[in-house]
This record gives structure tokens, C-alpha cells and sequence, in this order.
């Protein structure tokens, strides 16, 4: 693949990222490579020359942004990587990630990648929509990498909804909400909710009730180009909330509904040459370990 | 669609499916449907004039396959159908089925499909291909049009084996065994073990592992078009089957393999226009029916 | 049993049950059983005589509640039921509840129990106490006959917890929460989350983790007996609560403790003669519908 | 605790524990323990003067018995040392055990306990007696301290049965099986099938349906002193088994019975004064190991 020169350098003040954000600076600078860095970044590093991104023209003239840190500081950056097409490179804090493959202590990989040892695995993002009524306005919006969440705004209570795929009605549910998840978002909340793991190359996504009423409810995988409404019961007592990716809030209404479609955008995702998704699967679910040994 | 004026009638010897066959029957001639029958269903019949379908010929001369059973019965007549292209629309007895729509009190919706009043769904089939040892010699093959289930030889022993997608290796599994299906088989076997529902246009394909040694195993949903492979380890002490639609088996051997992959010929499920999948999945789930009432 | 002739009527002012508590009044006053009603009754009550129970006198005085409503109704009387050692008989609106067996159009039912004719099943309840941080100071508490359920206060976030039992340091934990559930309560809300059935006679508890980041975690079932504390991380950024029956909601802090434990009364729920706990099961999960009919 | 003089010592001839045997054997010999093995125990044995444990008088003269294996062995052990009341004691081969505490590299535990610094816990055993018919005759019987399985003998066919607790109908089921597990059952078998875990202490049994066709269908836990009785339907085309701890299987017929309770005879399992069964539990299971690290 083609080299890397110019990036943007991206850690969240979290425990154990100013060290190795601190130690890829250095790393990167002497390799001549152009960096910028976001605000909080900028606080993190020692003295140092890197410009702080700020307007789209920045953006446009970098070729990769590096996050450091855990899977939902990765998930935090592609709302900036996105509108302008930046492929990213997550570094983990020492324990691999579904979505930060690269472990701190080894840099190095970091240099293969801006060498062009790299490839680029596109990942599918959907965007929730959010109708007060039965009218087309849209009342808020937000994208999500891994999943869209129903959720009810009071935890105590369930909530009745209606599922309708490409406007056919699926069922009535009352449940403690309901999870809409990409093949990324697969081994994410969805896996602790009894969700299958979907290859990450699958045009799919798989809705999830949560503390399903119906006994014989089960997790539904449908294709990526389905249009998925939820429409909340009128006779709710509540307001619930839509949550994209676990992060922001998107209130919903009585009578509301929320639309779940695939976004025109897609994230790439960059992996160095020895990247392989079942060794991550493998070594992130404990595979190996075996629960008997009868003989 | 097209009309359709020529037909094969097949039921199983079981509980319930002479009369309706009988029914049928009547109903056909009256209607100046040219029948045939295979010979199961010939001694079924009250006297007739139903040629009996022997070979390839006569097959393809007719346009359509009607089973009437369960859905097990239109799982045997797939073996019928798929090498003559003929599309199947399966008449129930008295329960809905998945595979079987239509109702035997409700004949006039035969006559509905037979005038072109129909749609034609598509379903893959998997064939599975086992290997005595790592040689490419082919010792036994089978198709499915629900699942492609490994199942120890001796129901008291797990097997020791590995999974492989596309020649990349994704686990080792000490398990009661597995089970691969495709969208029409996510509802029967697997349903009952766990797996997801995916919906019949996904183009994918579950593996469901049956009683894991290791608790975090998961189903895994993988693209229509992979190519699985189960390694039996050479160490284990019972030889163990490949059951296909849990019809026939093939023995497998210690150190043998199996290799599963969507099959070059495709069902032709018929449907009356009124069939809506997720009306169907509603029923059979009984998803109206909930756990609580707590007010 | 002792027949019963002075009885509480309770209903809740909620949909079907106005109709029935008239019914069930003018049948128990034709009977002449002494009734008194709470003050919701009474205003869905036609011209009537019945006083307005208010103090521990009258509560004394009487030997029986009946509630109208749902299993959620029920466990609203309960905390009425409990101080006085009253039993507790359950009508339902229609539909079979696992508390409420008798249905509205069989009143004669609770004229058989009236004459003597039923039997008292004893069912524990659990008490929830609440601290704030180490000391013994008992922050708040309540009881439960369902289920004490730790959840988080808001919903975007998971809980970091400690399980302890007897002391015993049992497993750290992230989830959505934690539900502790008696055996009456392993049929509620403990049951979408995947808890077993806990048969009533049981002198059991059992802990069910709520979407947890161990895929390993499953339902623990321990003595009755037991001193189940959850230690609430220090580190969490939201603050938990604990709901008791779904109904009332006590807060905690980061640091903060609950303990749950028996509590020393004990609920007499009343059966007529021919209930039998699993046909009410049976019912209640649609045990007689099968997913399958692959003949 | 009283010390321990007098030991019998079995192993396996499996991976493992050859080594383990004569390294036991040398350090309790230094100890001047008195020590018998059985047959395939001696054969592991360098030159020795251990005698050959043969009939009950020799049993009657011991105290312990120590089993070297995993625990599998020591389910092995169970049939010698119950009709004697001997007390178990388990050695693992490198792995800890459910009921094999003892690390091999750790023999001066062993010293520990037969000075007396153990204690004893006693574990419930279930006995599986099969009926032909409706008759009172005992066809076979036998014991199992983890679970008592129904398994078709044909595993490509489903088993429909009944189940009735203490003479009461529970549901009729098809269904792969049905485990039945005691507590130390629970952690082995029907936790791969989705039971829960039951604490060693509780006096309960459950039983966890095998891939039941009813959608619903949940693991029942009741109490220790149950009857269960399964009724295999007279129409099933094949002849199930019945499996004891996964070893030995007796043969049922359609329309014969399976009565499972609980056996009068208690196991006395060993444990080092550090066993402490939820240290364990999370090591089995790996509690510690976390999905997700979305900072």
C-alpha cells in the first residue's frame, strides 16, 4: 500500500496513554513524519512542534489518524475521521483490542504500517434517526460503529415497542430495550447480551432483545440494507433513550420511533500485514482455556 | 407468474397426510392438473390414474413438486427436486410449518398458486465432503437445505476437533459437536441450540457449537460463501458422523475432515402471494405470548 | 383449613379491575363476609359499607387480603400483608399470574377458600440494606419477595461490583447489574435474564449477572440462607441503585454496600385446594407449544 | 482433624500420572504411611511393596483414599470408596480439578492432611434406577455424584418423554436429553448446557434440558430430596440411554421409566484447610479475564 508521511495523533487522558503517546512522538518525529495532535493530546505530550488540528483544511491534508488508547477511544474518533475519509490505526494500552491491534511496546509495527505495510478492512456504520411522530421530520441523528441501543430512561420499567424491518411489521416486544449491532459491534454489548459474533466481512446486522418478555425471543440477523424502525408504544410511562456506540443520548418520546439504516460512509480501518480477526477472537474470549478435564 | 399446469404429488406414509393427499388429488383432476405420483403416494391414493415418476424423463416434464407433510417431508423431496431445478411448495397438516405454508383445509390457495398467483423464493443449500485423511480424495458427500451437523458416534464422548474458515484456522472445540446452517435451518436444530434466527435472503451461514467445553464459545455468523472445514483430531477414541437435515449420516474417522459449502443449486421455495416471513416466524415462536403481567 | 369470614379487598386502579372488585364485593357481601377496603378500592366501589382500613387495629381485626390485579398488585400488598402476618390471596384480571391463580369468573373459587377449603403456601422475602461506605450505619433498606436487583442509575454505564456470600469473596464484576432473586422471584424478571427456575419450595437464592463482560458468568444458586453483599467499586463515575419488587428505588454511592439476606417473615400466599404449582408453570411458558414438526 | 495413617493410592494409567504416583508414593513411604493401590496403580509403580487392594476387609483396614488424575478419576473412585465410607482425596495432574485440589508439585499438602490439617464435605450422590414398564421391577440401576443423563441412542433422533417431581407432571419434552446434576454436577456437564451453578452446600438437584424443541423451556432447580421420574413416550422409534456420570450406560426402552433421587450414602471429599470452593470457581472459569476495554 501506499506510505504514510502526514498523520494525526489522537490519545484520551486516560490511565497509561500519555507514556505511549509520548514515546510514538518521538518515535514518529524521528522518522520524519508530519504529525498533529488534538487538544487533549497536545496537553499530553512534552514540549513539542505539532500543530493542533482545529478546521477541515487540516484534516484534508492528513493521510491516517492513530488513536491510542482503549476500543471506545477508537470509537470516539471516527466521528473525526469520518466526514473526511481518514482511515485509522488504534494502538492498545497493553491488552489487545477488537479494534486496537497494535500493543505499545511495539512501535515498531507502527513504522511498518507508515512503510505501507498495511491493509485496509472497511467497517459498515449505521445511523440512528430519531421521529417525535409519525411525521417525516427528523428529530435528532447520531451514527454508530458498534450499535445503536434502545434503552428505557428510567431502569426500573420495560418497554413495549414495535420492530418493523423494511416496513414489515417483525413483532411487539416488552423488554428492558433492544440492540442493534454491527459485525464490529457483534463482540461488543451486543456479546454480553446473548448476541451471535458476526464476521466482520458480513453484510449483516443482528438485533438483540434485552430481558425479553417473550421467552422465545431470540437474536435476529438480517441483512446490512435493511431498514430497521422500533416504534415506541404510546402507552409507555417512560421516555426512553437511543445510545449510539454507549456514548451520546438521543431521547425519545412516547409515540416516537428511531430508524436504524446502514451510513453512505464507511470506516476504514487499518491493520498492520499479520493482522487476523480469529486470533483476535481467540485471544480476547479466552479460547484456548477449557472449562473440564473428566479423563 | 407463470400458470402451471403439471404436477408431482408427494406425501409421506404419516399420521394425517393420506387424506389430504386425497383431497388433493380430487381437487387437481377437477381442475385438469396433469399429476404423477411417486410410489409412496400412489398406495396412499383411492384408485387413480396418476403415473408413477420413475426417471429423469418424466421429471422433467413436470413444473412444480407438492409436498404434503411437515417440513421434514419437503427436506426429503429436496433430494427430488434440486437436479431437475423443479421449484416445491409444501401443503402442511393442520400446523404451520416453516418450509410448508399452506394450510389442507385452505386447498383454493393451491389452486391460487397453480393459476401464477405465487412468488419464488431462492434458498442455498450446503454440501458437505468428507476426507478420510488430508488427501483430496472425497470418501462421501451429502446436501442440506437446514444443517450440516458433526455428532459424535457415541453420544457419551465430546469430540476433539478444529475449525477452519477459508483455510484460517478460528478454534479448537471440545464439544457434543456442531452444527452449520443456513438461514432456512437457523429456525429448526439450531434455534433449539442457541444459534440466532438469520433471516432467508442473508447470504450466511451459523456455526453453533453443542455443549462447549469452553463457556465463552459463541455461534458464529460467517458470509454464504465461506468455506468451513472441521479437522477431527486424530486422538479421539470414537469415530464420528456428519448428519445431513438429520436424515442420513457419514461416518468420519479420527483425522478425518469435513467440508462445508454452499451447494451450486438452489430451492425454489414456492409461496402463495399472502406469505410473509416474519408472520410465519411470529407463529411458530408463539411471540405473542409474554412471560409477565406485573401491573 | 379454619374457614375465613372478615377479609381486606385490595385492588389496584388499573384496567379489568373496577369490574371484578364490585363482583367479588357484592359476592362476599351476600356471603356476609365482613369487608373492608384501602382507600383506591373504595372509590372504584359502587355505594357501598365497607370501612376504610387506616390503622394496625383493623388490619389486626381482619384475617385475610385478597387482590384484585396482576402479580405486580400482589407484591404491592405484600408490604400491607407482612407486619400483621396476614395471608394473601390472589385474583387475577383474566390472565393466569403466578401469585393471582383465581380467575374473575370463578369467584365461587374464593367462596371454597372462604369455607375453609384451601392451603397456605409459605413463601420468603429478602431484605436489601443499604451503606453508604464501611461503618455498620444502615443508610436505608426494604424488602423483597421477587427479587433485589442492582442497577445502574444511569443506563449508558456499566458497574464494577464485588460479589461476596458469607464473607466469602466470591467474583468481581462488570454488568448492567445484578439480580438476586427468591425462588418466587425466578420467574419474573430473573428469568429473561437467563436464570434458571427455582421451584418455591426451595430454600434458595439466586444471583443472575446482567449482561456481564465475563463471558464465563453464569447464575449462581446458593442457601436461602445466605449473606449476599455487593461491594460497589469506588472508582465508578455513576452512582447505582437498588429496586426492590421493580417498585421503590434506593440509592447508593460508589463505596457503598447492600446486603441481602432472608428476611424473618415469611408471606402465606393462599391456594384453593386445586392448585398445583406446574400447571401454572406449564401454562405461564407456554410449555405445551413445540417448536418443531420435522416428521 | 484425626491424622491419617492407612491410604489407598489409585491413578489412572493416563497422561500424566505415572510420574505423580511414584513421587506420592516415595513421600508417603518416607512417611511411613501405610499404603495399598489397586491393580493398574501398581503397574505405574516402580519396584514397591504396596499390597494390592483386593476385597472388603482389606478396604475396612484403610482410612483414605488418595486418587491422582483429574476428576474424572475420581469419579472412578467414588464406586470404591462409598460402599466403604472412605473419604476421597484428589490429585491433580497440573490442572486444578473441581474435586481435584492438590497440585502435584505441592505433595507436602498431602503431608498436611494425613497429619490431620484437612476438612471433610460431604457431597451428595444421585441413584438412576430404569423400569422396562409401569411395573415396580428394577431393570438396572446405578450412582452418579455429577448427573444422570437421558441420551437417545441414536443421537440423530430427538427423545419425547414426560417428567414428573414427586409424582407430579412437570411437562412433556422433546428434546436431545435431559441432564440431571446434583451441585457437584453442576460445574461440569449441564454448565456446558446452560445450567446454572448450584453451590456444594445446597441440598438441590437441577435439571437442564437438552436442546428442547419447546423454546421456553428453562433448567428447574428443586430440592435434593425430589423424586424425578422420566416417561419415555411409547411411540419413540429409538432406545435412549441412560448415562451416570458419563461412564456407564444402561439401556432404556420406549415406554420404560427412569427414577433418579438421591442415594442414602454420602461421599466424603477431602480438602486441604486452604480449599476455598469459589477460589475455584473463578480459576476454572476464568472470572478474571474480561471482554471488553472500552475506555
Amino acid at each position: 500500500m501506499k506510505p504514510i508521511h502526514k498523520i494525526i495523533l489522537i490519545g484520551r487522558p486516560i490511565a497509561g496513554v500519555s507514556e505511549t503517546v509520548n514515546a510514538l512522538y518521538d518515535f514518529l518525529t524521528h522518522r520524519h513524519t508530519e504529525i498533529a495532535v488534538d487538544q487533549d493530546t497536545a496537553q499530553m505530550l512534552s514540549p513539542h512542534h505539532a500543530p493542533i488540528i482545529a478546521d477541515s483544511e487540516i484534516f484534508n491534508h492528513f493521510q491516517l489518524i492513530i488513536v491510542v488508547g482503549g476500543d471506545g477511544s477508537l470509537l470516539n474518533a471516527v466521528h473525526l475521521a469520518l466526514p473526511y475519509g481518514l482511515p485509522v490505526l488504534g494502538i492498545n494500552r497493553g491488552r489487545l483490542g477488537f479494534l486496537t491491534d497494535i500493543h505499545p511496546n511495539n512501535l515498531q509495527k507502527v513504522g511498518d504500517v507508515l512503510d505501507g505495510q498495511y491493509h485496509i478492512e472497511p467497517r459498515f456504520l449505521l445511523e440512528a434517526e430519531i421521529y417525535n411522530d409519525n411525521s417525516d421530520q427528523i428529530h435528532s441523528k447520531n451514527i454508530a460503529l458498534n450499535d445503536v441501543v434502545l434503552l428505557p430512561g428510567d431502569v426500573a420499567h420495560m418497554i413495549g415497542f414495535e420492530i418493523y424491518i423494511n416496513q414489515q411489521f417483525v413483532c411487539q416486544q416488552r423488554a428492558d430495550g433492544l440492540i442493534i449491532a454491527t459485525p464490529t459491534g457483534s463482540t461488543a454489548y451486543a456479546l454480553s447480551g446473548g448476541g451471535p459474533i458476526l464476521h466482520p466481512h458480513l453484510d449483516a446486522v443482528v438485533l438483540v432483545p434485552m430481558f425479553p418478555h417473550t421467552l422465545s425471543s431470540r437474536p435476529i440477523v438480517v441483512s446490512g440494507n435493511s431498514e430497521i424502525e422500533l416504534r415506541i408504544s404510546s402507552g409507555n410511562i417512560i421516555s426512553p433513550h437511543v445510545s449510539c456506540d454507549g456514548q451520546k443520548r438521543l431521547p425519545l418520546q412516547p409515540g416516537g420511533r428511531v430508524k436504524v439504516k446502514k451510513n453512505p460512509k464507511m470506516l476504514s480501518l487499518v491493520h498492520p500485514l499479520d493482522y487476523i480477526y480469529f486470533k483476535t477472537l481467540r485471544e480476547k474470549l479466552k479460547w484456548e482455556s477449557q472449562l473440564h478435564n473428566q479423563e
